[in-house]
């Protein structure tokens, strides 16, 4: 039905941009695109003053508040807190442990001021034992399943389509990109291949540590309730140095938790870009930084202009932000 | 020179073979050869029944005595002792430590019984203040110059030819290669591209800390004195987890040392390749196993008959052993 989709292309003009060849279909023709596009158009010129080699090309994203939302709260919080009810009946001495109590009780603001590492608590303390293989599957039960109270959407459809868009065109362009997940990497990994195009190995950041076992004949790995913690601000170009080797020349985040990692991916030689996503949009998505609790944008917001990081505006430089929209 | 290019090619058979196609030509047409052939064929032969998706063939390496030689000593470990003499005359309290003692004084018998760690002390201890990209090139400067004492030729020479040609077999054939450093990646990751194809992300391992600072303006890391140890033996499957986020489907060793990493990989699911490189060549390069201080070859070599690991016998299923011959 060639009129139909027609039709639809003019309903859905991303759609028309897309097919034209237009990389950032679903960002407005503003400075912040602009930005992009000039970038990747520089480093990877051959001859060029500003050419980066292909193998220097490396691009590192935040995920909560970056790649998809982190409202009402960190997503992975919400999975701890239906780890934590469902494990509750084995561990009743949890009561009287204050995070724990919360989960129990839904206390999201309490758990959510308990940061990265109480998060990754809650998950660790219940699944020790575990193989990495199981615990792999309860993840995959739940974001295959569990829907965001707001939305009623699958938590995987709470990505940012124009990020996904970003991350395609720089691949495209011969980077390799990167997710600094600081709030665990088991809960990324056995997705980020589907959902953001980026393999496991690939997903960086805080990880359960495991200890080697041979079970029954068989070799695996065993979750121990202990963490080792990527942490939040000068953590992460910590964390990102670690696993990469490197200082990328492409980082993006969206919260002062970022602000030190844009700060190193930016402080190296040659050309960089820095780019931070400013909640903008109370009626698509949510409306906050220097007040929240999750995603505090107040030190980076500041720094982003003096440092000419490129500050993303969710409401006015992005024509669509789920996939789902129209 | 045609004729003179042809003569050459009668004497060195492996330059005919690779010029007639066969992508292992320094291997002779052995057991080991023939197994790996068939692997590769088996996983990558879509509709088969051990096809295996190319986003899961994640192949690992250890480093030390599979890569490349071992002898007299490890050589970063030679390095280490390099180190220590420059740094020295500005810590003279090296000379009551006895690890860095015996570095000063070119013990190398009782330094290679400090095992991974008590070489990476020394590295570490010396060069803590230093940014990464500072220490970064006191590596380059020195692997682009040292000569192996006994070969007179650059340690980045001393690489075995048949594994060069499995890497980058393995590559072709879409698996993803890893080089496990346990002695520290950043000894490795400097030139591990230009040397083996790898890129430095893909060197994972032991890894010295550091600390985010900002410098007369300048954002950096700096190397504190102490280390993330990747433990040799149970500790290997755990590093390779903690960094790839999945079981490798193809793993090569050498060594007691590699023995939990090969039993992980090949006890996954679906089809694995366990190969263990046993140094039995003491003309071309040296012959050692279950006495040797570096590289024991003890528990592991029991284990491969039942495992069904390939055993490769240097002497006999390497045509040539280092690049430099014939």
């Amino acid at each position: 039905m060639p009129l139909a989709v027609a039709a639809a292309e003019l309903l859905v003009p991303q759609l028309a941009r897309a097919a034209a060849g237009d990389p950032l279909p679903s960002w407005n023709d503003s400075s912040s695109r602009t930005a992009v596009l000039d970038f990747v158009a520089r480093v990877t010129k051959e001859g060029g003053a500003d050419f980066v080699e292909p193998d220097q090309r490396v691009a590192v994203f935040d995920d909560d508040g970056t790649l998809w939302s982190e409202q009402p709260a960190y997503f992975q919080l919400l999975f701890a807190m239906v780890r934590v009810k469902a494990l509750y009946p084995d561990h009743p001495n949890w009561e009287t442990q204050p995070t724990f109590a919360a989960a129990i009780s839904g206390d999201l603001k309490s758990l959510s001021e308990t940061g990265v590492k109480g998060m990754m608590t809650l998950v660790t303390e219940g699944h020790a034992g575990l193989t990495t293989e199981a615990f792999a599957q309860t993840v995959v039960d739940w974001i295959t399943t569990a829907k965001h109270p707001r939305f009623n959407r699958l938590f995987t459809e709470m990505v940012f389509q124009p990020m996904l868009e970003l991350l395609a065109y720089l691949r495209q362009n011969g980077f390799k990109t990167y997710i600094l997940a600081s709030g665990g990497v088991e809960f990324v990994r056995p997705w980020s291949g589907k959902v953001f195009g980026i393999p496991p190995e690939q997903v960086i950041g805080s990880s359960v540590k495991t200890r080697f076992e041979i079970k029954d004949g068989k070799p695996q790995l065993k979750r121990l309730p202990a963490i080792e913690l990527v942490e939040e601000g000068p953590g992460k170009p910590v964390g990102i140095y670690k696993f990469v080797g490197r200082r990328p020349i492409f980082a993006v985040g969206n919260s002062d938790g970022d602000l030190e990692m844009l700060q190193w991916v930016t402080g190296g030689k040659g050309p960089r870009f820095g780019m931070l996503v400013h909640h903008t949009d109370e009626k698509r998505e949510w409306a906050y930084d220097r007040q929240s609790a999750a995603g505090k944008l107040d030190k980076a917001l500041d720094a982003a202009k003096d440092a000419k990081w490129t500050l993303v505006d969710m409401k006015w430089d992005w024509q669509r932000i789920y996939p789902f929209e129209g």
